[in-house]
């Protein structure tokens, strides 16, 4: 029980179901003084929000933010912040029928396995909208990040198969797949119309990209820099494999490759990611997580009902064709999170504070 | 700070330097009655011993496991288990000339910038023998599993770029190198000697196999069975990628391709890994991660001394050639701590326990 | 930071200031399957809500507590539950000359010091306008404890001097100050009065009495039940001393005095309150605590400003001449999230559960 | 389970049974760079130690703690520091009567119901031996609060009924009993030789005074600086109630009488105690606890045996006449402990760190 926090000093809780009259999050341990406005969580939940494409799902959100705790007077006090997002557009009842089966690649029965009970109606506590309450904190997070000038970007490293091989950050937030190559968005978005039509749904790999992190944050031995970014990223839904730096590739490396040579003007090369023996090295930090596809597709598909006895299903509610584009903020706010997290634990590193 | 423990419930602090007088672990929350002796704890110590292969670092440890706290009569009291495993063969001397000269690919750049100072004889905290304490706890935890029925298997899939491409699990207790496959033992062998050869050292992957795992574990949202076991393998120091399943594999699959289908008889397929929605299946969970290859090479390279200062490096000491196989019973040992976690943590799922 | 969680598996984070939007709660941890309905929480809030004595704040506040998550079709889900507490009857007004000086016996000025700024009105986040938020939970709480048979009662032992010497458990719903002791209830209303009358406060003690505790409860030796009592009583803000049992009076028996002896029958004698070792007895748990008198007076006082220049203060708000009764039930919320916790950590202590 | 770890920054976990091979600590999160030696941690096991004094138990322990792990060239690198003492004179033989009968007063009986199985020898965990382990912490602790000036102070405020109504902290380590008033020594030494002489055990009150703390110190809201000392102090096996600043006599003052006034001086009074709203004001904390008798006692009492049939016990072992003096130490090192993570954790409350 009780897994619904993450962190340990700057600690968030997340709360709510899909279909719930609410979801929302309480961050306690944010310093106090932090300028933060309704405007700035906002601007990350839109990046987020339903509705706004035509891959994405047609369910229109307003997710408007409310600040109900912790900011007086536009800065934080020291005392816990918790964020609400109105549920509007609930339509439980294109859930009706999905009440007594388990749709495939879905934490349907594995809720039901595990409480004996579940909320059937848009994923219940499971669903993507959780992740709003993520982004709300995330962008709390990163006002406390920018104290230090450490920037997370994130982007659509690949979708449907179809790779960014280019990177140009600049071009992320001018494309609304957030591809850093400019010259394969037609291709992508030719995928995903392409699978749309079949009923289907396709994955992709995200990229976070951490500039600016001062040298020293992760805590040996269980609490890593990577670990704690690892637990973060995969404790996403649709996340299946996650690595840093060289990542997989450093599988197949001599150690002479491998290692990035030191100079005095700095690492030559980063194949480390940014983090040696869990601790962050001060160059950018780099990690790569694999999304899997929507799991809800149109596509026939067999299953079985609260009985187990065997049926099929076919998923039409309203979905999302690929988690990306609208799982990039996601995965940059959970960075957010384990970075603000950590620049408050190093702050407990030394007798001699600086 | 205090960042080594690991667990909720199942609760492991390790503790310990590679050439200071001991490296242990205290477990907190192992339920009382269960029958523990110093021998299945010296059976795992054993499988990660050093001074045990050709290829393996020389440095000769007994490695005996002391049961100090905990355990009365055989059986486990409730009360936290001390273990100490002291530290013999230490040679310190060795690293006189890597006191003042940062090694490239290991922490010693990082602790030196986190804590302001550091003990360097042997990697101090970041060093492997840290993991000796990890296995020890392991096979405490294996003892709660074994209740459950619950197996935990690993094998070195992957070693200098010479693929394990057949599974016998058999297989794998019966050659030094943990291989599943036994037709590519001769040839990591000869990749290893090779490599030794040339003062270099090799990478590759551990795959982790858990068969017997009941059904519901795993906390939504942020401790997921899957975004713990991450952290967990992700807390070894030389790992830099983990995947679940289908893993990386995941985003390149359709919805109706990667969807594992349900009939009365079980899932058709396992692209889930054995979790879905962060909680286990009952099927069996499959953990894949890319190790890089060892830091300490005696080739040459460009490194800085304390004054940031350009130098050069070619590391002697006694090393191993690679991480694996020596790192496999290290997964395996990570993987047992979060589940006998999440077997204790799922016993408060619910108002009826059965 | 990071002080507004209690609890380790029974997990309670309280948020909001006094003249927030709002106060509330998050529960992570309550076992699925649990009936749970909004009547049981408001009953538990409405006998703490102000507004309804001749002794009490005359603020007006429904205080209706409304559940946004975690609850489905009148049953907990195992997902974390949120219940939010509208502020309603602000008047901040009141406060805006209290904004620059530092009332007596309050948290003004330590949260000055500590955080550098804070949200004066009604004492922001240190009224005790959150202790709402612990009752709502603490309701939560009692329908878990219903399960075990365990009953939480508490009353007030005494108020303004004036001590209740009788114990008529049944007597103590029937009075609004509940008192055990009818014969004393006039008494203590009279001494009410009097200091209402020249704008001064008293105090008093508050016991808490468990009934139906299993035994087994409490975890050696740094979360002993009556360790985890202490903290959870000394969290209120008026509490100035806890004990258990004989408390105080134990330093003063012998030994052969103090014991309570063992009988095939029970113990004979409670002195130890119920916990024997940190681990409840079965019998009884008696806790004591004494409540300061509430620091809001209208008697004038010295204090100083926010540059601590010398001035007087009178403080003329809407405020409680006692902080009992409307203490008692967040002494009794408090034990409940105590047990609710310890009952599920109970499961864990065993191989064998039963 | 899981309780027996105290801190959340600074964070001490203690192992051992009284007659297992030896008792110890780990300390994880104490900052890089202090200055710490087996000096500072022998002089306080010293004056806990066993078999210094006429009336305290004969046990003979040299208590030599032994620092294993955390700590290069006399400092502290960051790392857990991990503490050993060896349990030297163990005579289990003395406890073979009492393997099968539940001593009043002990918590022989709570861990037989809790576990299902106990070391019934010395005690096992519950035996006052552990606190060895705390005290040895409360020196690591005791060098991080030099660094800001913190003093704690710890004596014996009554004894067998026999006060210390005089209070001269200078004279406290001038006498075995740690009294700070001379003139009642000879008669606490009176009663304890009067009591020893019938095989009986009286109680006391210990007084701990912290000089020099910062303001600030504390979090709200369950984590408040006083909720966080009655948790430690109460965690000690022996007490039974422990009181701040005016403590129970706060019950039956006026708010006039209650508050202190504040001056640009500082405060007029010192009820609070040092805290206010669980934060530390910067004026002298003060706490109190009552320790009940030693339960071990010679005198014959009823109880009851293994099958719960009656029988009489009357315990002969080597045992102390009163927790007091031995218990101070303890008393001061929970209070370092508490003092040492909240002047951690108060380095992250604030956005500017000053």
């Amino acid at each position: 029980m009780a897994g619904n926090t993450f962190g340990r000093n700057f600690v968030v809780t997340t709360w709510g179901e899909s279909h719930g009259p609410a979801v929302g999050v309480v961050i306690d341990g944010c310093p106090a003084g932090l300028e933060i406005s309704t405007e700035i969580i906002q601007a990350e939940l839109d990046r987020r929000r339903p509705g706004t494409s035509a891959h994405a799902t047609p369910r229109r959100e307003p997710d408007q933010g409310r600040i109900l705790s912790g900011v007086y007077q536009g800065r934080t006090l020291g005392t816990p912040i918790c964020i609400v997002i109105d549920n509007r557009d609930v339509r439980s009842g294109d859930y009706d029928d999905l009440a007594d089966k388990f749709r495939p690649g879905h934490a349907d029965l594995t809720y039901h396995l595990k409480y004996g009970l579940r909320d059937h109606r848009g994923g219940g506590r499971a669903s993507a909208r959780e992740t709003a309450a993520r982004v709300a904190a995330g962008a709390v997070a990163q006002a406390w990040l920018d104290k230090f000038g450490v920037n997370v970007l994130a982007c659509t490293r690949e979708l449907g198969g179809v790779e960014a091989t280019e990177t140009d950050w600049g071009a992320v937030v001018q494309n609304e797949l957030l591809s850093p190559d400019p010259s394969v968005v037609d291709k992508m978005k030719a995928r995903l119309a392409e699978v749309k039509r079949v009923g289907d749904s396709v994955g992709g790999v995200v990229e976070v990209l951490v500039r600016g992190c001062p040298a020293g944050l992760g805590e040996p031995v269980f609490d890593k820099l990577d670990a704690a970014l690892a637990q973060a990223i995969m404790s996403i839904g649709a996340i299946k494999s996650v690595e840093i730096g060289a990542g997989f590739r450093a599988a197949r490396l001599l150690g002479s490759e491998n290692n990035d040579p030191l100079t005095p003007d700095g690492f030559l090369g980063n194949n480390a990611g940014g983090i040696l023996g869990g601790i962050s090295t001060g160059q950018n930090i780099v990690i790569r997580a694999a999304v899997k596809p929507i799991a809800s597709i149109a596509v026939e598909q067999q299953t079985v009902d609260l009985n187990f006895q065997p049926t099929t299903i076919s998923v039409t509610g309203r979905h999302d064709v690929s988690a990306l584009p609208r799982i990039v903020p996601v995965c940059q706010a959970m960075v957010r999170l384990v970075l603000a997290d950590h620049l408050l634990r190093q702050r407990l590193a030394r007798v001699e504070f600086d």
